[in-house]
């Protein structure tokens, strides 16, 4: 196929299938960079993807750049690091991984301005109470046992004037004492301390083909409670993507996000105009299936921008089609 | 002042303060009916607020008939009988009592005829399944302990296919696997089992002036997760407030809502052309204190619906304004 062919089917609004080796060779040759989602992508849950592994091995062996870029706040760069590891994906590096419990940080220090030694508030899981602490913040609320007990009584939910922003996440935890402590502080001062949350994914695809809520159900009750927005830091928020591209010094253009998800990964690589405008690959491996995508293209142009630029069934299936040998 | 003077500065966007005996006294003539909504206008938690049953006894003696509204759909009306009785408010009857628990249970029957015996899925209290069970349904979910463990692998995610209808309210006592198994029911085959929502209330006030988390919050939680509408059957809705008049035989034209809510009460009694129009009487006890009323009426017309009547301090000031002996 002639690139320049390839390059104007893309510009349709019908997804190209991923799936002969020669589609697949202009794919790679078209971009140096790939971002990843993880969940759905790369892994379920714990359980790597079938081919997953050989397909990123495929990337690097032909001098790609990568980032796993996931809306996951719950673990942090150093969990993920010893997940990677530990499902034998090879040649990852902590600095190629940004979990929403990282860039809830960075949007602490950098964007926020928050001076290093305040308090932050959390709902959420570990990995936000390490990665605020590993930049010097101090931390509040997340797992502290006084809020595992039913107790109006708590002086847990008295505000500490001290807290200088809100940052909420994915949690299995959650009980009414979490949310009724962030509430507290969602509403303190006529609503004035910033109000972080780490992502939008109403659900995740869980075990046994369970569909599970997700963190942005958790950020969505915050915000419905308190009547108030937030500062997303997860995907598809341009100012992460702007983050991860200055950081890994990537070339807007000649990246590529590869993703399960339509509203935030695709939607993510679309509004980021990565790849020249086409720089977003479904798989359907996790959350989103081919029927979905079907009835998102029939219904017409008006949502264009969850509309990826590519499809493949997994990471396993393009390594497949490529000829990796397992 | 001449009665109709009276009716005519009612129609005004600006709410009369009830704070004379001739205007209490115009007010008290001018209603046969009087619902109530319980929480921040007779009671706050377990504490009688003082003088409520003082009014509520004036007007008893005053032949008024009564009704108690709650979105509150923890307790059944047994359990609001009972607390009527201990907090020393006279001449209460179950049948004067709605709380949403009860509203729910008659949806499922009478509006989407579900027939006796069948199945029903909740997440909510014990009202729920108390309302429900004396109606004949066989109840699952709710307080059943196999939700109370995190366990992805229970068969209490398996949905059972004889469910009929899913009624979600008020609880503390929600975690994630109760979110979980109820989000299951929601997406059930395309999305097909009645999904009914006891209230839309975001907060609710609770001890030492806290705001805390009401069941509108848990409704709107499984809303945004599952992508779905649902049947509101608490207020402000007008199939509720059709069922209470009926129920009670009263008229619509002779009757006043008395709320501290103003998108719940003060829009049941409004939308519901109370009162011949002017049916609504807000009590700052609660949840909406003056300062709001004066912001909303300051924000110009396009929320006329929220705007009371009349408006007072407590239903303890009202006694007093009569001189009612305590």
């Amino acid at each position: 196929m002639d690139p320049s062919v390839f390059a104007a089917m893309t510009r349709k609004s019908n997804p190209i299938d991923i799936s002969s080796k020669e589609t697949l060779q202009h794919l790679i040759d078209h971009y140096d960079n790939f971002l990843f989602d993880c969940d759905g992508v790369v892994w379920l849950g714990d359980e790597l993807i079938p081919g997953a592994a050989e397909f990123i091995q495929l990337l690097v062996d032909n001098g790609k750049q990568l980032a796993f870029v996931t809306n996951n706040s719950s673990n942090s760069r150093n969990t993920y690091f010893q997940k990677f590891a530990r499902l034998g994906i090879p040649n990852i590096t902590k600095d190629m991984i940004y979990p929403t419990c990282y860039s809830a940080a960075l949007e602490v220090r950098d964007q926020l301005k928050i001076p290093l030694g305040s308090k932050i508030w959390i709902l959420g899981e570990h990995g936000i109470e390490e990665e605020l602490q590993e930049m010097g913040y101090v931390t509040l609320g997340c797992n502290d046992p006084k809020l595992n007990n039913l107790d109006l009584d708590s002086s847990i939910l008295e505000v500490d004037p001290e807290v200088r922003a809100v940052v909420v996440g994915s949690t299995k935890d959650f009980n009414y004492m979490r949310i009724s402590s962030t509430l507290q502080y969602l509403l303190y001062n006529d609503k004035s301390i910033p109000f972080i949350g780490c992502n939008i994914d109403k659900t995740y695809p869980g075990p046994r083909g369970l569909t599970l809520p997700a963190g942005g159900s958790v950020v969505n009750y915050m915000a419905f409670t308190s009547e108030r927005n937030f500062i997303n830091v997860g995907k598809p928020s341009g100012q992460f993507l702007n983050i991860i591209l200055q950081d890994r010094q990537f070339d807007r253009d000649r990246t590529l996000m590869i993703g399960d998800t339509l509203y935030t990964d695709v939607k993510f690589g679309n509004d980021g105009q990565l790849g020249d405008g086409r720089g977003s690959l479904l798989v359907l491996s996790g959350g989103t299936k081919l029927k979905d995508l079907q009835k998102l293209i029939e219904s017409g142009g008006s949502k264009e921008d969850l509309i990826p630029s590519y499809y493949a069934e997994s990471l396993g299936q393009l390594a497949e089609v490529y000829g990796v040998e397992k």
